[in-house]
């Protein structure tokens, strides 16, 4: 057992070299940090031939506001064990581990820097044909073989025990929860919204709903969540998608994660208003974010329906008709938590580059208007929704 | 640490000598072992004051059929801390913990042999006047207190893991979920109920239903719950309540206590048909019955909500109305569980003695056969129930 150790770059390339055989002996050894989060240190290590593999090392505090706000290291056992479990039953979209050193909080990853991170893409306005029906296939798996259809009782329990994640699940109970609904020291908007959050904040129908979806995320252990399923946590190119850091991984409602992917499509899609001048190609842009949501959220339910009707353990939950109303259930709670999604990352601390790259104030708070708007609405509405058909409808009625 | 071993009256009587001071030195200890369970030895030590505990030691298999069943001995220490968990919301109706030895699974009692077991009196025709609100106070404060309205959630995750029970509740998934509604070797009912039997386990929508329930039972970590409130958990006398045996303990769907106990009080109503000739008495007794149902879910609805307006601590939850749609949940949730006790005591592997002992096998059918009509209903119609006005009138028409 090694003592925690922040790395540098040097002993990054020495853990490399000698914990690991990814590299000949005799190879020519380059390390460098890269890591732009505000939490861990993520370093590159290649060899002449441009062999490489991510080291990834959790800090003992939050980076931004540094060293005065602790973190627990377990997150990096959470990270790679979440990695593990999800890349055992959907490989193609899951970064793989090569290596693991829980006392160090070290992770080593396959190196996706041949790929692009997602957000920064959608932000440019590139496209990805599979991404829909990729993350579908991820959230669908990942959350169905962890689940009570699937998992024997004693099994899931004792997951649950492993992956208790209370230091992280408290910034998001936090953050997604909490903050944007009430003053909050956190909150960070511009003054030009603040007739906009005041009325957010006194309206007790979203209060309401928000309690509902909060008291799911800290009871609802209904599977393994990656739990941060941003598009900055995706990795595209026009072949594969792959997700990376689920540090924010425990047991909760299924919902939350379809929630936030969807909700960080719509983020961007409020943003493309302004961030597109040319109206043709704004609109493309629109009918592919939209259309990814669309099929996303069909493929997951399909594939989940697949699943549940052919490996399902439990007996009871095999009952007609009842996969169907379980999913429909998700499907609404997804809805909700991506209104949440919007509202926090348009007045709540962490903001999304796809609206704060917006130069021209005056445009980023008419995106930022919609976006609260957005959200509210899906919160108030998406629990009166029965089908996916329903919020589909919802969605594009409050999109026109 | 002490390694365990199943004690006998001999040694029950030397660890009270030895171990606690709940007697003077040079009193002369009695001891004998009455447990009538069939997972546990309980001794009663006493002196020539009359002074006594209650020595309880969890066996390491199901007494009723021999050692062939193994269960562990984690269920003592599951138990007792339940018990001062609870007692330390509600002493007045737990029993108190004296001493625990884990290692050993032995928890000392305070001795209730003052009071009676509830089945026992219920089945003999005597009333409680205080037992509904006695019962509701309980449910009320310990799942209140043990709820993400009142505890910080870093704690909760805690007790969520130190409660988990697994073995234990495989036992309430099999035996209440799975079962009644499948052909099973361990269910247990007269041929003459055939009909009845096939025509439940062919009803999808009973099936869809409990589907739901035993979702919630293994994924809704809503309180601490006791697991096991039949009327045999609970003594009585004209001042006091008391319940013991919270072996089953663990965190899950607070409607489940509830609904164990309504419908331990249900399937005693359904006897007393047979078991009580004179109308007048029967009538009398149903009235205490149904009153006392009604008097209890009330009485916890009203307890709870106060709790919430008075003692939640998470600022979300506090959302105007948001108490009072969960606690309607949580009434619609006690209603369908009900029904599935009644399902599982008349058909499953245990069987209660409001029943098993009415002599006569034509009447004793016909109570079995209302049993489960009573049960199938309630699991149908009970998630369409908005208040707990309608679900009294669901009750009520049921019992007409």
């Amino acid at each position: 057992m090694v003592d925690y150790t922040a790395f540098d770059s040097a002993q990054a390339l020495e853990y490399v070299k000698n914990q690991t055989n990814f590299f000949a002996p005799e190879a020519e050894l380059t390390c460098y940090e890269f890591g732009d989060g505000n939490l861990n240190l993520v370093f590159r290590v290649h060899d002449e031939q441009s062999n490489s593999v991510i080291l990834k090392q959790a800090l003992p505090y939050a980076r931004c506001v540094g060293e005065s706000w602790p973190l627990t290291l377990e997150r990096a056992r959470i990270e790679a064990s979440v990695l593990v479990r999800h890349g055992e039953v959907c490989p193609q979209t899951t970064v793989k581990v090569l290596h693991r050193n829980d006392a160090l909080a070290i992770t080593v990853l396959e190196d996706l820097g041949h790929m692009q991170i997602l957000r920064a893409q959608l932000c440019e306005g590139h496209t990805y044909t599979n991404l829909a029906t990729d993350v579908a296939d991820y959230l669908a798996k990942t959350s169905f073989y962890h689940s009570d259809f699937y998992l024997p009782p004693a099994q899931k329990k004792a997951l649950v025990t492993e992956f208790t994640n209370p230091e992280l699940c408290a910034i998001t109970e936090d953050l997604f929860f909490d903050d944007p609904y009430r003053y909050s020291e956190r909150n960070n908007y511009p003054d030009e919204l603040q007739p906009q959050v005041t009325a957010l904040q006194n309206n007790q129908a979203v209060k309401l709903a928000v309690a509902e979806l909060k008291a799911k995320f800290l009871s609802c252990a209904q599977s393994l969540l990656h739990g941060d399923v941003h598009t900055g946590s995706i990795f595209v190119d026009q072949t594969n998608t792959k997700l990376i850091d689920p540090e924010f991984g425990f047991f909760g409602p299924i919902g939350f994660d379809l929630g936030s992917f969807i909700g960080n499509l719509l983020l961007n899609y409020c943003a493309q208003h302004k961030r597109i001048t040319e109206l043709p190609k704004r609109r493309d842009l629109h009918a592919y974010l939209l259309n990814t949501i669309q099929t996303c959220v069909a493929q997951f339910e399909q594939t989940w329906l697949h699943l549940a009707k052919t490996q399902s353990q439990d007996l009871s939950l095999q009952a007609e008709g009842y996969a169907e109303r379980f999913i429909n259930q998700v499907l609404r709670d997804a809805y909700g938590f991506c209104g949440t999604e919007l509202i926090r990352r348009t007045i709540g601390l962490a903001h999304v580059a796809d609206i704060e790259d917006i130069e021209n104030p005056v445009a980023r708070l008419e995106v930022q208007k919609q976006a609260l708007l957005l959200g509210e609405q899906l919160i108030l509405q998406a629990p009166h929704c029965n089908t996916k058909e329903d919020l589909s409808q919802l969605l594009i009625s409050l999109l026109l």
